[in-house]
């Protein structure tokens, strides 16, 4: 469930005649995405969303995400837009919430992940780290390897309920990743939360980008390696590497990667699988069994952290 | 939440292909309804709605509730219609399930109700009925009177839970109605379900009435209080008379009531807030807490049976 708060006929009228977006015709909410109210509004020329920002979305940022989207597209890339209110102001107030139109990008997420869209996602990726450079504002990853150990220390405890041993073996592997995480790779603007999700495509061509709402500052070969995790694992859990291949070489085709950036790979990798091991850990502990959002499966990540530590090297994604 | 099931890229594409209404740019799943999952489909050629029928849905029904609002539009009644496909066939399946591609329908429902949205309502029930005058297909009100006490002995033993004394109260009131419920009043197809959420406006004006997935034959005067019930208490629990004597006044400048008609408005104010009562009730004591669901509160209803049971005559609804 995505729609957390009720916006009211007389409220909406008042938010969208700020706007120069023609008269509205319908507004439904929509049942996707965690952490924002969404909506799709349809006024007479056309569609376009509605996003109140929730809780989980400190308003200090969305400066930055709202600005990124301006800047990405600006330079060619394909992602959703701020609209603009007839005073230039794009961040607004709705019910007592930061509040923003985003225009309507055409196409829909994958639920079936082909090589196709590996291929192509990859090459996205490297055009979307391209094109926000220059991107003035700059954005920490709270959720990088410096966050993950103060994450785990409030799941830690009660991390056992989940798996036995749990607990001991995200120690060691936070020993490990915080002993020999890179620090001198290329880095810029990631998005990552590329999912499936996150990601449309339309007739089957990539037709854009969504929800930068987690994008920050950090290594660029991390968003890869968020990707590689997020697309590459079949349902009954196997690392499909030929997927993995296309993705990379996708990447590389619009971007040279150094030797370094991909032999890092495999930790960034695990890297990656902690951070959302760690967040779903969290959320599981903490989400009451009564709230309307799905749990995601922590051990999920679990797997996949495993399978990137017992890889010798960047050969098991394929590459020559 | 109402998007019970998720539908693949590939099954979408290959059930659109069956349709001559362009090509998908977007599907979303709509946050709306309890019964269906519902998607707003766009094509090049506009917006549409994809409804799959959940296992609340008897099959055996969809005839009725299709054909029905295909004779209303033919009659002039604004509602959304089934879209058929090349073969001529509206009712297809999708992912195992029923499932229709909708005509989508401007408008919005309205979150604060107006004097203006209950006198266009009371009109506009009116005009459903005597469009829906000639439709051949016939399905019985499973949730009338007859239905409601079997209903009540599923809920029974632990009605007071809910509140004490409330089992005895139903009882008594089963009792009542089931004795002197009118059987020589005019009857017809009625929507039974007119809650604010089916009803769309547009700046204002009635622009339609959606999700007839409730309707029936029954008593056309039983609609109207079922309306009553809906749409005149105010958040506070009180009866807003005026809301309710324009509605009526809407209702009958449409279409004349019988005196028989009006003098019983408080007996099937009574039964329409026992049906809804009872189906509350029902899910209250049987929905999980962990469901995606959100319950409604059976109380709210009982509070409305007890208006109407203490109220003298129609007068009351403030009819001169």
């Amino acid at each position: 469930m995505a729609v957390y708060t009720e916006v009211s006929d007389d409220d909406l009228d008042a938010f969208i005649a700020q706007y120069d977006i023609g008269t509205l015709e319908s507004c439904k909410g929509i049942a996707e995405g965690v952490e924002n109210s969404n909506f799709l509004l349809t006024t007479d020329r056309g569609p376009y969303i509605l996003t109140l920002y929730e809780k989980r979305v400190n308003p200090d940022d969305l400066p930055f995400f709202l600005g990124l989207t301006e800047h990405l597209s600006a330079n060619g890339f394909p992602c959703p837009l701020p609209v603009k209110a007839r005073d230039g102001v794009a961040l607004r107030e709705l019910c007592g919430r930061p509040a923003a139109i985003i225009s309507f990008l055409k196409g829909m997420w994958p639920r079936k992940i082909s090589l196709s869209h590996c291929a192509q996602l990859g090459t996205a990726l490297a055009k979307m780290h391209q094109a926000a450079d220059g991107f003035t504002l700059t954005r920490a990853n709270a959720l990088s390897v410096s966050g993950w150990r103060p994450l785990f220390d409030l799941a830690r405890d009660r991390a056992d309920e989940v798996l036995p041993g749990l607990a001991a073996e995200i120690a060691a592997e936070l020993d490990y990743l915080e002993a020999h995480w890179p620090t001198d790779l290329p880095h810029g603007v990631i998005h990552a939360d590329v999912f499936p999700d996150n990601v449309f495509f339309l007739h089957d061509t990539l037709s854009g980008v969504i929800d930068f709402y987690f994008a920050c500052n950090d290594l660029l070969a991390y968003d890869l390696a968020i990707c590689l995790n997020a697309w590459c694992f079949e349902g009954d859990k196997t690392f499909n590497a030929t997927k993995a291949r296309l993705m990379i070489n996708g990447y590389l085709k619009q971007r040279p990667m150094s030797d370094a950036e991909l032999e890092a790979l495999p930790l960034l990798c695990r890297g990656s699988a902690m951070r959302f091991l760690l967040t779903r850990l969290y959320d599981w502990l903490n989400t009451p069994s009564t709230a309307m959002v799905t749990r995601k499966d922590p051990l999920e990540y679990l797997h996949k952290l495993r399978f990137h530590r017992a890889t010798p090297g960047p050969g098991a994604y394929g590459l020559g």
